[in-house]
């Protein structure tokens, strides 16, 4: 092993270590909302010295975690991305397509084994704050009782697309909630009537229906639609002055609290 | 004004500009959880140029956001604090508090209105997030619509506390609900009741009406509770085997999801 594969040691520090093999550790690397500018001043540090650099995407894409580096990364001999099974849209909870992910998981994890225990960092570089809704999650789950892990914290999409409508989300004692478009209308529309603020995530197909669901919880008046905050083709409006119901995957809806203002 | 008190301008660009007053742009900088490593590339690149910096604090205290900066701020001429009206903890929605407060802001507002009509940049260190439960929101408010603002996002609290606790917070469609443990006790239990995942904050002396509420939803079990996350004196443990019922200001409990895993 190359000093230089491992991240945080001086050379000198393992120069004389027994020559047991030492496994590398895996990083899962908030990439923030999308802005480079919003990078972790640990996760620069990680980025530029990770031996192996790993993202994931949909096929013929080059996935947005990558792009978020693209000033940072010069070296594409270190990089490989992990090519998401399918590029049409099953249900996530169809049977086909659960069982498709978990293989690709799998295989996934089977590769970064093979870097990691040869002594080689891996980074997984992860949209937003990786122990929120993200994919590394489930490489992690698969590898961290064999390797060292270090989660790097970032800003989530949601703070990026709060900060850039120019409102904050949670006033005093406003109750936030996070709100998956996926969810049934019923569900939604409950949990939208019960709360202080919200964030919509995952609109996609969904947008007709959360509308529907804010309207019925008397919150339409004061949802705002933000497409691709942070990123370049950033897009800010009232939802009731959206003329359409077409919503890109980076696209979520913010209903903002209204607390304490002293 | 002199060129320096302005970021991003450079010197040139300005020489030859006409001498009406150009005003000076309150940023909010996102600070982070507690680790100056989480800071951003932004943040840093704020706090290092801006010519008045700015926190708040508690009398005879230094204040969080402030403790961040201490590796990066070596020119203490150039900041002040806010200092709040109270130590003691009157109820928030206390009429004496909350207009003690008001005047607070107000003049807070009022000395930095000063420097920005002067020309001078502001930078107001804020922990976590600006626009998530940030006191920066209230001089916001004050002062956005008489002088350019930007907001610098940050990682929030919750997520340096779910990276250290080593937990994913939310997989796949789970809801996640944000809840200051200040809610009473029957509105806490059914939050926790109708959520996936959930993050109370604020614990205070409301731990045992938290502990309470967490084992009428049936959720005791999953909460970790996490003091001091990503600083100094950083504690994580699962919320049944903390022995007492003492809770610093910055110290949460987490709920972790336990959604889609293919």
């Amino acid at each position: 092993m190359e000093a230089s594969e491992r991240i945080g040691l001086d050379p000198g520090e393992i120069a004389h270590a027994p020559r047991a093999v030492v496994t590398g550790t895996l990083y899962g690397v908030g990439m923030g909302p999308g802005d480079p500018d919003y990078l972790t001043l640990k996760a620069l540090r990680v980025l530029e010295r990770a031996p192996v650099l790993v993202h994931f995407c949909k096929r013929g894409r080059r996935g947005n975690a990558r792009t978020i580096a693209d000033a940072l990364i010069s070296d594409p001999a270190r990089e490989f991305p992990l090519v998401y099974p399918y590029t049409t849209e099953l249900a996530p909870d169809h049977a086909e397509y659960v069982s498709a992910l978990a293989a690709f998981y799998d295989d996934a994890a089977a590769r970064l084994a093979d870097h990691l225990g040869a002594g080689r960092d891996v980074a997984i570089l992860s949209e937003g704050d990786p122990f929120f809704y993200g994919s590394f999650m489930h490489l992690w789950r698969r590898l961290k009782d064999r390797f060292p892990v270090e989660v790097v914290p970032g800003v989530t999409g949601m703070s990026g697309c709060w900060t850039r409508a120019g409102t904050p989300i949670t006033w005093g004692d406003d109750v936030l909630t996070v709100l998956p478009a996926t969810l049934p209308h019923e569900a939604l529309t409950a949990q939208l009537a019960g709360t202080d603020a919200a964030v919509i995530m995952k609109l996609g197909r969904h947008l007709p229906k959360v509308r529907r669901a804010l309207t019925e919880a008397g919150l339409i008046a004061r949802a705002v639609y933000v497409e691709r905050g942070t990123m370049a083709g950033e897009s800010v409006m009232a939802l009731a002055d959206k003329p359409d119901d077409i919503a890109p995957y980076f696209s979520m809806v913010l209903v903002p609290g209204e607390g304490r203002r002293p």
